[in-house]
C-alpha cells in the first residue's frame, strides 16, 4: 500500500536498534514495530538521520529496511535513501520499494545553496529512484544546513507528481506551515500531507496551523498519538495540558548530537529496545545525564502513567 | 563598580525600545531598567545581539549603553562590543568603561573555525579593549557558528587575566558546564563566573550543574529570578514547578530569528517597553503568532498570576 | 560624476595605507591616487574587503574616502560601504556622495541564503542608501560565502533602478558572465556595467565573455589597463601574451588571505606606498614568501619592463 | 607493496572514466592506468573528489579499483575510501588492500570543526581501517571546508602510525608546508611524505618548500612529472619556465565544479578516455569553454609539443 498525499496521523522515526558490539540487534526491531502498531501509530520511518542510516553499509541498510517491512504487516513503513550518489539512492529506494516500503524519503545534501541547485537536485532525485516511487520531501534546516523557502518547496513538489508528503522540521517553522497550507487555498499547491518533525518540540501549535500529523522519534510516541487525536477532535486545552506535561523531556530529547542517547536510553527503560548502544561514532550520556532523564521522566509520570518506568 | 569573576544571579539581556520610525526610545530604556531593578536583577548586559547592536551608529551605540548605565545606578550594567574590527571594539569599551559599564561582551565573528584562529582572535580583542577592562566571552555556536571546545574557553580564560565571566549558551551545554567546573576542581582553570543564556531554554538543569545564574533575555526575567533563587536555596521540585508552568512560552521566544519580536511582543503588554518595533531589517509576527502568545501567557498565568497581562 | 551603467575601463581596487603604528598614512593615499591615474586607471575603488574596511572607525572609513576623492580629481571613487546594519551604511553612503564619490559599493551579508533573502536585503540596502544613489553590486561567494546565481542577479538589477554595475569575482564564472549578457539580449536584463575582480585571474577571458572591464587590486594596474586595453582592440593573442607572463604573479598574490600582504609588499617596492603594514589583524610575509616575490617580479620582468623593481 | 613515509614522485589523481549512459568504461581505466605509467607517474589515486567516487555503489567502488590495480602492476595504487561511516570506510579499505592496493586515502567529513571533532574522527578512522593498512591524510579546506591547522596535522600523524602520507591542498599552503617540514626539524613529527594536490596551481613553489612530489589530476600528469624531476635536480629556472608555460590551463582546469569537464575533456583529445562523459550529476562544457580550452592547449604547444593535440 504506497503513500499517498492523504497520510495522516503519527508516524515514528525509529532508531536502528544496536547490539554493544555493534551488530544489528533484528529481534528488538520486532519488538519496536509492534511497539508503534500498538501505541497507534499509522506508519514507520526507518535509516533516517537518527536511525544512523550513514554506518551502515548497502547490504545492511536493506536488511534493516526489510524487517520492518515485514513485521509491521498492514502499517506503512517509509525508508529513507539519502545518499551521496543517485546510484545508491535509486538501489536502495527500488529494493526498498520491491521489499514492500511505502514510500522512500529524501533529504537535501549539505552543498546545496540557491534555489536553483535545490530544485535540481530534488528533480533528478526524484528521476534517480523513478517515478512510480512515492517520496517524502524532508525540510530539516538545522541538522541538515539546506534552508528550501516555501516556494521552493512548493516548486518542488509541483516538480514532482511522486512527491506525497513533507517532513517538516524547519525552526521557526510556523508561519512557514501557514504560507503553504495558503498555497494549496490559492490553488497553487496541489494536495500534500504534512507531517512535523524536530523532535516534537512544536507539535501543539502545528497541528493548529493544519498539518496532518506527526512524524518523529520522541520516545513516546503514545503521547505524539495522543496530541495528534486530541488536536484533530477540537480539544485544544487537553492537546496543551498533555503536551505541557511532556515538553521538559520532549527538551531534553531534542538537544543535537546528544538527543539520540537519550531516546535510546528511555525505549530501553520501556523494554522496547535491548541496548541503547549506538553504532561508532556514537554519544553516551553520563551517569549526571541519566539521572536527570530518570528525573524528567518521574515528573511526567505525575501526569503521564506511562512515564513511570524507573 | 567593575565585574569580577564572583558575579552571579540574573543580568537581564535588553532589547533596545525603538519607536515604530526606528527612533531610540530612551524613556523605555528608563523604565525597562527600572523593571529589571524592581524583579531583582542583578544587572543588565545591553547591546547584545537581541539588543539590535549591528544596526546601530557608532554614537548610537554609545548613547543607549550611556542611557542604561546612568538609570541603572548601582546596578551593573555589561555592554556588548563585538565588532567587526579591533578599533570600533576598543572605542566603544573604552567610552562604555569611562561612562560607568561594569565590563563588556565579545562574542567570536563568524569566520573563525581552528581552535588557534579563536585563541588568536581573543588575544587580540582582549589586548584592543585594554586589560583592565573586564570582558565576557560568549559562546553561542548555533547564532554566532563558531565552536569552541572547553578547552579552547578555558586557554582563553588563562590567557586573559580580565576575562572574568563566560556566557553560556552552547546546546547542548550541560556536560560543557560539567567539564569547566571539572577544570576548576582540578586546578587547571582559575575561578570564572558563567551565566547561562539560549532563552533560558535549560536554565533548570544549568542551575543544577553548578551555573551561577542566567543572562538571557526571557520576557520574565522575575522568572528567571526565581528560578535561579529556588535552585540556590536547593528547593529543586519548587524549581523545576516553576520552570515548567512557563517552558512552553520560554521555548516559543526561544525560536531563532523571531524570537526578539515575541519578546518585544510581550515586554510591550507588560508595558515595560512603548512599542515592540524592530529597526529594521526586523521580523514581525502575524495575527495567529499573537494568538498563540496570548494563550501561552493565559496558560501560564494559571500558575504564575504575573503572566496574566492580556 | 555619478557612475553609470556605461562605465568601463579598469577601476583600481585601493589598499588602505598604514603607518606600522596602525595610523592611516594619508600621503600615501595621495601618491596611489596619482599612481591609478597616471596609468590610465578609469577610477579607483576604496574601502573593498583588500581596503581593510571593516578595521576603521566611523569616521576613519570617511576620512579615507574623502582624501582619495580629493585627490582623484576628474577620476571617479567608488566607496565600499558594507556595513553590519543599514543605519551605519546609509551614513557612510551618503557622506561620501556629498564628499564626491561617484558611486558605493555593497557586498552581501554572510549570513544569507535563500533567494528571497538575498533580494530581501539588497531591496532594503538600496532604500536605505536613496534611490539617488548609484551603486555596484559584488558578487564574490568565495570570500562573501553567499552565492547569486544570474537570475538572482538580474532581479535585483531590475528592482533597483540606481543600481550601475556588477563587480564579478565568482569562481568559475565565465559561464555566468555569457548568461547575464545572454539577458541582455533577450531584454530581460537592462544594460549594467560589468567589470571583474578575483584578483584578475581570469581577466583574459572574462573580457572575451563580454565583460566592461576590470576592478581588482593585482598590484601591477598598469597590468590590467593593457590587457583591457588590448582586449577591446582585439589583439587576442598579444593581450594573453601579456596576461600570461604576469600570470604566475597574480596567482601568487590571489592566494586567500595573505593576498593583501603581497600587493603591499609590491606596492612598497614600486614606491606607491611608505609601509606595506596591514592594521591589526594582519598577515605578515616570511622572509620566505617576499624571496619568491622577488624571483616572480624578476621573471615577470623579463617581458615586462616594469616588474624590475628590485 | 605498500606506501610507506618514504613514497615521492608523482601520482595521478585518475578520474573515473564512464559511457554516456553511465556505464563505467573499464577498457578506457586500462588506457589511463598505461598512460600514467608510460609518462612516469609512481602511482595513481583512484576513487577520490574528481574520481567521482561518491557516484558509484559500493560494488562498483570496489570494482574500478581492482581494475586500476590489476592493470597497474609494479604501481601503487591508492584508494580514497572517504565514506560517511565507518562501516562502508573500513569495508572498501580491507577489499581493497586485499586486492593489491598500496594504501587509502582519508577525507575528513565537512561536519567536523573543533581541533577535537577533527582529532577524534582520524582516531576512530585509522581504527576502523585497521592498523596495518597505510593511509594519506587528505588536507583540502577549499572543497572539504574543514581546517586543519599544522599542529593538528602533526598530531594525527603522531597518533597513527600507519597514516605515511600528506595529501597538501590548502590554499594558501606554502607556510604549512615549511611549518610542517620545521616541526620534523625539530623532531616534534616523524617522516612524512607529502605530495601536494590543488589541481597543481602552486607546483613549482611548493617543491621549493621541501614537498616530495604531486598528487593531482592535471590532464598533463607528464607536466607534472616534468616539474617534479627539474625541481629535484636543482634546475629552478627550468622547472618554473616548463610550469609557466602550462599554467593559463592549470588554472582553467582547477576552477571548482567544472575543473572535472575540463580534464575530461583534454584527458579525451589526448586519447586516454573513450568518452568525457560524467555520471550525474555532472557539469558540462560550452562550446566557448571547449573553445577556450583549443586555444589554451595552442598556446602551451608552442613551449610543450605534447599539447598540440587539436
Amino acid at each position: 500500500m504506497k503513500l499517498t498525499h492523504e497520510a495522516s496521523g503519527t508516524f515514528a522515526i525509529a532508531p536502528t536498534p544496536f547490539f554493544e558490539d555493534g551488530r544489528i540487534d533484528y529481534d528488538s526491531i520486532d519488538r519496536l514495530t509492534d511497539f508503534y502498531a500498538e501505541v497507534g501509530c499509522n506508519g514507520v520511518t526507518v535509516l533516517g538521520i537518527l536511525g544512523e542510516a550513514p554506518k551502515m553499509e548497502a547490504d545492511e541498510s536493506l536488511q534493516v529496511a526489510t524487517r520492518f517491512i515485514k513485521r509491521a504487516k498492514d502499517k506503512q513503513i517509509i525508508v529513507g535513501v539519502s545518499a551521496p550518489g543517485f546510484a545508491q539512492m535509486r538501489t536502495l529506494a527500488q529494493a526498498s520499494m520491491d521489499a514492500g516500503a511505502a514510500a522512500v524519503m529524501i533529504a537535501p545534501p549539505p552543498h546545496l545553496r540557491t534555489d536553483e541547485q535545490i530544485l535540481g537536485y530534488f528533480r533528478q532525485a526524484s528521476e534517480a529512484i523513478g517515478s512510480d516511487v512515492p517520496w517524502v520531501l524532508q525540510d530539516y534546516p538545522l541538522t541538515l544546513t539546506v534552508v528550501m523557502t516555501p516556494s521552493v518547496i512548493r516548486k518542488i513538489v509541483m516538480d514532482s507528481p511522486s512527491c506525497v508528503m513533507l517532513k517538516h522540521e524547519d525552526w521557526p517553522g510556523l508561519e512557514k506551515i501557514s504560507t503553504l497550507r495558503g498555497f494549496q487555498k490559492d490553488g497553487s499547491l496541489r494536495p500534500l500531507s504534512i507531517l512535523v518533525g524536530n523532535g516534537g518540540l512544536f507539535l501543539d501549535f502545528e497541528m493548529e496551523r493544519g498539518v496532518d500529523g506527526a512524524m518523529t522519534g520522541y520516545a513516546f510516541p503514545d503521547l505524539l498519538v495522543d496530541v495528534v487525536n486530541l488536536s484533530k477532535a477540537g480539544k485544544r486545552d487537553a492537546a496543551h495540558d498533555l503536551f505541557d506535561a511532556h515538553l521538559p523531556l520532549i527538551r531534553y530529547e531534542q538537544q543535537p548530537g546528544v538527543g539520540l542517547a537519550v531516546r535510546k536510553y528511555v525505549l530501553k527503560k520501556r523494554g522496547k529496545i535491548a541496548s541503547d548502544a549506538q553504532r561508532k561514532p556514537g554519544s553516551a550520556m553520563s551517569a549526571l545525564a541519566r539521572s536527570e532523564v530518570d528525573y524528567l521522566l518521574s515528573r511526567v509520570g505525575r501526569v503521564d502513567k506511562r512515564a513511570n518506568i524507573s
